[in-house]
C-alpha cells in the first residue's frame, strides 16, 4: 500500500492547499492514527465542483460501456486494495474485519451491479410516441423521452459504512452509472480508508479515458465542507447517509439554495418490531425469535440503520421465555467499540435521558466501561422495558439511539399498537412476528406500509437486499423524500431527470431514442414494449 | 346550472364558517361577477386535511376499477356542466370561450387517461424477487416492492388553466388515480368555475361510494390558504402551477416543516428557441417560421407556460423576412384581455423594467389600453429586440413577461448562442429551428438538454402533448423538481412512494403482488418482464 498523503483529490489529482489538518482516531484505543489529512478549502471546493461541472457534458454523452468499464475498473481497485484497506478502516472505525470483508464484498457488488446497469442502458426508460399528422384538431408530433444524469452529485459518506457507503458506496456508484460527476465529501473518521479508495476511483477514471472531473474527493469535517458543499452552484443533487441533524441541515441548505436542489438524506429509523401473541405461543420459537432479534439489535455494534431499536412485546406470562431469552442475549455481548466519539456521546447521552425519565425500567445490560477518561468507549448494551402508556408519554424513547440499545415496550392489548406505531414517525422498516391469520385480524398490513418503506413478516430487518424489488427510504425522517431509495437498481433514480425531444430528426437523438434502437433495449413504444426498432 | 352558493367543499360537503368573504372580478370589464364567496377558515383547512387523512388509508385499499369509475363520473360531470361553465370560466378568465371549450375536452381527456391508468394498475410498477433458501452467506429473502399513494395531496389551481390545470386537472386526477385523497385550493381568480367542478368532483366521489374526505376544495386566496396548508401535518405533498414567487412560498413553507414534504410546483420559463440562419435561407420558409413563432408568442393572451418568450436571430441582412413578418403579425394581434389585476400589472411592470433599460429597442407593439382606471387591461402584444451583450448585460430581460411579449435576442455569431442560453437558468422547453446539419455543427442537441425538460427542432413550444412521453418540468425555475413532470402519465410519480415486502405471506400481500397476479399486469419477477403468475 501507498503511505498515506492526506491530500484531497480535486478532478482526481491530488490538492493540498489549506493549512488545516486532522488526524484519524481510533476509536479502538482513542490515539491518532498515521496520516495528516488536509482539511479542503473553499478553493478547493471550487475547484472540484468546476471540474464536475466542466466534466458533465462528456460524461453525460458518454457509452454506457464506457460508464461500465470505469466502475468495474473501481471493483477491481478495490478488491487490490483488500487486507490493507481493511485493516485501516477496522482501526478507523473498530469495525470487525470479518464484518468489513463482507461490506467490501457487498461494495464490489454493487459497483458491479451498477456497471451492468451502465451497460444495459435500460435505465434510460425510453419512451416513444410516434407523430399522427393527421390527427384533429392538431397533428400529433414525434414526442420521445428518456431518463438523463442530473448533473454534479455530492456524496457524503456515511460513518457507518465505510466501504458500502462511503467514498464508492452505492450513491456514489449510482451517480456515475447514469453519467454524473461525483464529489464525494470524505467521512472524517475514516480519511485513509476514503483517501485509498478514492485514489482507486480517480486511477480508474483514468483508465476509462474520462476527464478527471468526473470523481473529486474532498477531506475535512461535514460542519466546515457541508454548507459550502450544499450551497455550490454547480452542485445538481446530493446524496446523504447519518444522523437527522446532519441530514437536516444539508436539507436546509439545499432548500435555500436560490435554485433549490434535491437532497436524498437516509437518516434515522427506530425499525420497530411487533412480537404479536401467536408468536409466542412455543416458548422454543418464542426464545428463537428473541435470539434473532436479539442478535440484530446488537449485531454490527447496533450500528446499521435498520437496528430494531423498539420491540412491541405483549405484557402476558407466555412472552416471558421471549424476554428472558432477549435479556440473556444482551447481557452477554461483549461491549461495542462505537464507530467514532461523537457516536459514543450519543449513544450515552440517548440512555441518559431515558433513564432520566420515570417511565422505562433497566431490562438487561451487559458488561461495558462507557466513555472513559482517554475518550473511547467500550458501550454496554442495553436493554429496558416500558408500558405503552409510559413509552407514548416520555419523548426521549422515541429518539433513536445509535448503538446496541432498544426498548421492549409491553403492551396490554392489540389496541394499543396503531398509537405507537403512528407515535414513531417514518421508519425504514417495520416487522411483525405472528401467524397469518393474526397479523391480518390485527390489520397490519395496513398500518405498516403507511410509516415504513420496507414492511418483514417474520423476519428482522437488518439484512438490505441490493436489487430491484428494495427499498431503503421511508417518510421523514427516515430519509427525507419517501419516493427514492438510496439501496437497489431504483438508487440510481435520485440522480436522473427525464428530457422529451419533439419532432428531433433521427440522427439528432440519443442512440437509447434513435429508430433503430441501436442499443437493442426495451422501449415503451406507443404505449407498448418493444425491444425492437422503428 | 345550480346558483353558485360561495362555500368550500369540506369532504365533500357545503362549509361556510367564516366572515370573510370576496368576489369573482371579470378581466374583461373590471365588475364583480355574481357569487359571494367565503375565504376558507383555519378550522375549515384542518377539518378538510382531517378528512383527508381519515379517508387516506381506505382509498389507499380502494381498488382500481372504483377510481377509475370515480375519475371517469367526474369527466362526465364536467361535460354535463358544458356550455354554463364554459361561460362562467370565460367571465371568470376572459379566455375565449373557443379556447376554453377546448381545455374542457382536455380535462376531460386527462381523467380519461388516469381512469384507464387506474383500471389497469401497471402504475403500481410491482417488482418482485423470489426468494433463495439456499443461497450463502445468507439465504436470500423473498422481496416484493410495488408504487403506493403517498398521502393526502393538496393541490393549487392555475389560474391559466382554469379547468386543465385546477380543481379537476393533471395534478388532481394523477393524485386520485393512485390513490390519494385531494384538498385543492381553488384559484381566487375563477371560484365560480371551481365550485362547478368541485360539486361534480364529490357528487362523483358519492357515486363511487368513496369517503367524502377523498376530495375538499377551499376557496381563498393563495397569500391565506397556502401557508397553512403547505404546513399542515397531514399534508403528504403539494402540487402547484403558477408563478415563481408564489411556488417558491409554498416550496420553502415545505421545507421549513418538521418534517418537509415534497413539492413539485410548475413556476416560469422564457422558453427560447433558437433560429439558426439555415432556417432562413428562403424568405418564404422564414416568413412562414415567423408566422409560427409569432403565433406561438401572442396564443392565448401569451398566456401559456410554455409561450416563447426569447427568440435568438441571427442579426444579418437574411433575417430581415422574418423579422418582418413577425413584427407585423405582433403589431396586427388583437389587444389580450389578460387572466386577472396581478397578470395586467406583471405585465405591465415586466414591459416597464425592460424600457428602463437602455439595451433593449421596440420592434412591435399592437393596439391595447394598459391598465386603465377601473385596473382592467387590454395588453398590447410587445416584441423588443437588442443585441446579445446587450441581453447579458441587462437583468430583467431575462425575466420571463407572463402575457403577450417576447424579446428577439440578435447574435452576431453563433458562438453568442450558448452564453444565452445559460444565462436564462432552467426551462420547461427550448427550441430550435435550422437544417439537421446547422444543429449538429453548433452541439444544440448537447447545450438544450441540459437547460430544458423538453426539446423541439423546427417546432413551438406551445402545444403540450399528454402521454407516456411528455416532460413538462425542467431544472430551477421551470419546476421545483426536475425529476417529475406536471403533464403526461408520469405525472403520477410525484404522488407515489415505493414501498418493499419481505417475506410477506401471500393472503396478506396487496394484490398487485401476489403470486397469482389477479391483476393480470406486467411485473418485473426476478428481473425480468412478465405478465404470468408464480
Amino acid at each position: 500500500m501507498p503511505p498515506l498523503h492526506g491530500h484531497s483529490l480535486v478532478a482526481g489529482r491530488r490538492s493540498a492547499e489549506g493549512g488545516d489538518w486532522f488526524n484519524a482516531v481510533s476509536p479502538i484505543d482513542s490515539r491518532p492514527l498515521p496520516g495528516d489529512f488536509r482539511v479542503a478549502t473553499a478553493a478547493e471546493i471550487d475547484a472540484a465542483m468546476a471540474a464536475a461541472h466542466a466534466a458533465a457534458a462528456a460524461f453525460r454523452a458518454s457509452d454506457g460501456g464506457t460508464r461500465a468499464a470505469f466502475l468495474e475498473a473501481i471493483a477491481t481497485g478495490l478488491t487490490d486494495l483488500g487486507g490493507p484497506l481493511i485493516e485501516r478502516t477496522h482501526l478507523e472505525t473498530g469495525l470487525a474485519t470479518e464484518r468489513l470483508r463482507a461490506e467490501l464484498d457487498r461494495t464490489v457488488g454493487h459497483l458491479r451491479m451498477f456497471a451492468a446497469i451502465a451497460r444495459e442502458h435500460s435505465w434510460h426508460d425510453p419512451r416513444i410516441e410516434t407523430a399522427d399528422p393527421g390527427r384533429r384538431p392538431l397533428p400529433k408530433p414525434d414526442l420521445r423521452r428518456l431518463l438523463l444524469p442530473i448533473g454534479p452529485v455530492v456524496v457524503f459518506g456515511a460513518s457507518n459504512f465505510p466501504l458500502a457507503y462511503s467514498v464508492a458506496g452505492g450513491d456514489t456508484a449510482s451517480a456515475l452509472a447514469t453519467g454524473n460527476p461525483v464529489v464525494v465529501k470524505a467521512h472524517e473518521a475514516h480519511p485513509g480508508a476514503s483517501e485509498w479508495v478514492g485514489e482507486a476511483i480517480a486511477a480508474a477514471a483514468r483508465q476509462a479515458g474520462l476527464p478527471g472531473g468526473v470523481f473529486s474527493l474532498l477531506q475535512g469535517p461535514g460542519t466546515r465542507l457541508g454548507g459550502p458543499l450544499a450551497r455550490h452552484p454547480h452542485t445538481r443533487a446530493i446524496g446523504f447517509t447519518g444522523s437527522i441533524t446532519a441530514g437536516r441541515a444539508l436539507f436546509d441548505a439545499a432548500a435555500s439554495r436560490p435554485d433549490p436542489i434535491p437532497v436524498f438524506a437516509e437518516m434515522g429509523s427506530l425499525n420497530p418490531i411487533v412480537v404479536l401473541p401467536s408468536a409466542l405461543a412455543h416458548a422454543d420459537d418464542s426464545a428463537r425469535t428473541a435470539e434473532r432479534i436479539g442478535r440484530s439489535i446488537v449485531g454490527g455494534g447496533g450500528q446499521f440503520c435498520t437496528k430494531p431499536g423498539i420491540i412491541l412485546l405483549p405484557d402476558e406470562s407466555a412472552a416471558e421465555p421471549f424476554r428472558r431469552r432477549l435479556a440473556d442475549l444482551v447481557t452477554a455481548t461483549a461491549p461495542a467499540t462505537l464507530l467514532h466519539a461523537g457516536i459514543s456521546r450519543g449513544f450515552e447521552e440517548g440512555i441518559r435521558n431515558i433513564a432520566a425519565g420515570t417511565a422505562a425500567t433497566l431490562t438487561a445490560r451487559s458488561a461495558g466501561t462507557g466513555i472513559g477518561a482517554t475518550g473511547d468507549c467500550r458501550a454496554a448494551a442495553t436493554l429496558v422495558e416500558v408500558t405503552a402508556s409510559g413509552f407514548l408519554a416520555e419523548e426521549p424513547l422515541r429518539h433513536e439511539v445509535f448503538g446496541p440499545f432498544a426498548v421492549m415496550v409491553r403492551y396490554a392489548s392489540a389496541d394499543e399498537i396503531p398509537p405507537i406505531l403512528r407515535a414513531l414517525g417514518g421508519q425504514l422498516t417495520a416487522s411483525v412476528f405472528g401467524t397469518t391469520d393474526e397479523i391480518r385480524s390485527n390489520r397490519l398490513l395496513e398500518l405498516l406500509p403507511e410509516i415504513a418503506g420496507r414492511v418483514i413478516v417474520n423476519g428482522v430487518p437488518t439484512g438490505v437486499e441490493v436489487g430491484s424489488a428494495m427499498q431503503h427510504g421511508g417518510p421523514w425522517p427516515a430519509s427525507s423524500d419517501s419516493r427514492f431509495t438510496a439501496v437497489g437498481s431504483a438508487a440510481l433514480l435520485r440522480f436522473v431527470r427525464p428530457v422529451a425531444f419533439q419532432n428531433v430528426p433521427d440522427s439528432l437523438l440519443p442512440p437509447a431514442l434513435q429508430n433503430a434502437n441501436p442499443l437493442k433495449i426495451m422501449r415503451l413504444i406507443d404505449g407498448r414494449p418493444s425491444a425492437g426498432s422503428l
